[in-house]
């Protein structure tokens, strides 16, 4: 496998901390770097799950609050809420590095573009599967570093072509339990469609069971949304009772082939400003 | 102050445990005394956050989840999402034992008295001043045992007459940061209308800051209701950020008196059944 080290180019002098890490890494924490050492404690990860009732969106805000910079990702920012966010992060004392996408979504903006626009500095991510653009581009395998914290990223395809899940870190000084950020992989008691964007039933089949059930079970699945007001489930849940996940990959696919789901009414709009990750009309919007 | 020992006799042999708890106790712990002793281990608290769209309102499920028998309660259920809390409780095999309400809600029907009927043995829980209707009353200084979790019930009176705060137990095998479940006292960044009910927007200032403001800053702060897709708040934030509650008491009476509210739609239906913990029209429902 490829090792990547990305060493993202800030204005402040930039003085990289060696890790040891044997996996593929990229390496864009900013704090690590302009400190040159990480807190020096363990990291204690604020967590708020947020929500945009229109399309039963959630976002997600991480940080890793025992660091002195309490940096700061969202997952999957809407565009109706960006000032929601960015005024919570604000009160939080939160310095806010990345907003990260799951995959480019079919029914709603993503906040990113205009997160940019508003907080400069901020640097989108999405997968490079997508095809999407962005400021960086996450692999399997990869990393996103925290602070002290990080999450891992899983291809989970199948939704669309670019799903990725993003997972916390594996280790004694990370959250525990784990926590997994699916996107539309897998939703609570149930899943994201497959019938557009290189949506593919086998592919969203093998994805759940080898890239999240494969996880402790014990870890907390936290989807992009959910629509009967469940806020969190565990994988142990979904692989005893999701309705769909549980089945054997034929009868899945014929389930899949057969929901009879209308046009996502925001597609038109959505899929080619996330293709863009939100930065189609940033300026009207941001004005 | 009243010291207060309420045994309920079930139907099962009947030894309760000694607690050398100096406050007054409501001893409502079935599985202790079903069993002769707790489960000798730490608790473990399992907890979700659920949500009712149409009236913005959350519900919460607290189980003691290294209990033998997984004791459980709900915390302000919705009767339109009983059937939904009630297949969550099924699947997560706990044994829901309480139904608890902070207030008579005037925005939504409690789920407690669907609840009753569709899980018979749950117990309804409310407050002694609010002059409701339940199976047990509350006052303030009593604690709700849960397995070896257990919930101090705080007055915070100002949005009704009768509101309570649950928060989680103080001691070091409860679980850390505190969490309290503050109905409409407290909400994240606002707080619950003082205007009817028995509202007094003195009362509610004196509550927030002498109930509330009292705990750990990093106490959780979950509300009965949140519009605009917040999660949760700490006691911390606030003091810092409410744009009300940190205003002096005079300032805040007047931002009160003038909120120009138009008549909860939901009063004239949700009161009634609330008074009665939802039980008016039971068999109808239930059907």
């Amino acid at each position: 496998m490829l090792r990547k080290f990305i060493f993202l180019h800030f204005s402040t002098a930039f003085s990289p901390k060696v890790h040891t890490i044997s996996s593929p890494l990229i390496r864009i924490n900013k704090f690590q770097s302009q400190m040159g050492s990480s807190s020096g404690s363990s990291p204690k990860l604020l967590f708020r799950q947020l929500f945009e009732k229109e399309s039963s969106t959630y976002s997600y805000l991480l940080a890793d609050a025992s660091h002195p910079d309490k940096p700061a990702l969202l997952v999957d920012p809407v565009d109706k809420t960006v000032d929601r966010d960015l005024s919570l992060v604000k009160e939080l004392g939160l310095k806010l590095l990345y907003a990260i996408n799951t995959h480019v979504h079919a029914d709603h903006v993503t906040g990113t573009g205009l997160i940019k626009s508003k907080a400069p500095g901020v640097k989108s991510i999405i997968s490079k599967a997508s095809n999407a653009k962005a400021d960086l581009f996450v692999e399997p395998g990869d990393k996103i570093c925290l602070g002290d914290l990080f999450l891992e990223v899983r291809a989970t395809p199948g939704h669309t072509l670019g799903c990725v899940t993003y997972v916390t870190g594996d280790g004694h000084n990370q959250p525990q339990p784990r926590m997994a950020f699916t996107g539309d992989a897998l939703l609570i008691r149930g899943c994201g469609r497959t019938d557009f964007q290189g949506g593919s039933s086998e592919q969203l089949y093998k994805s759940v069971h080898s890239q999240i059930f494969t996880l402790p079970k014990d870890t907390l699945v936290y989807p992009a949304h959910d629509y009967k007001g469940f806020s969190v489930s565990t994988v142990g849940e979904e692989m005893l009772y999701n309705p769909r996940l549980t089945k054997d990959e034929e009868t899945f696919k014929n389930i899949m082939a057969n929901l009879n789901l209308s046009y996502p009414k925001m597609i038109n709009v959505a899929v080619p400003a996330n293709m863009v990750c939100g930065l189609q009309d940033v300026e009207s919007k941001a004005g």
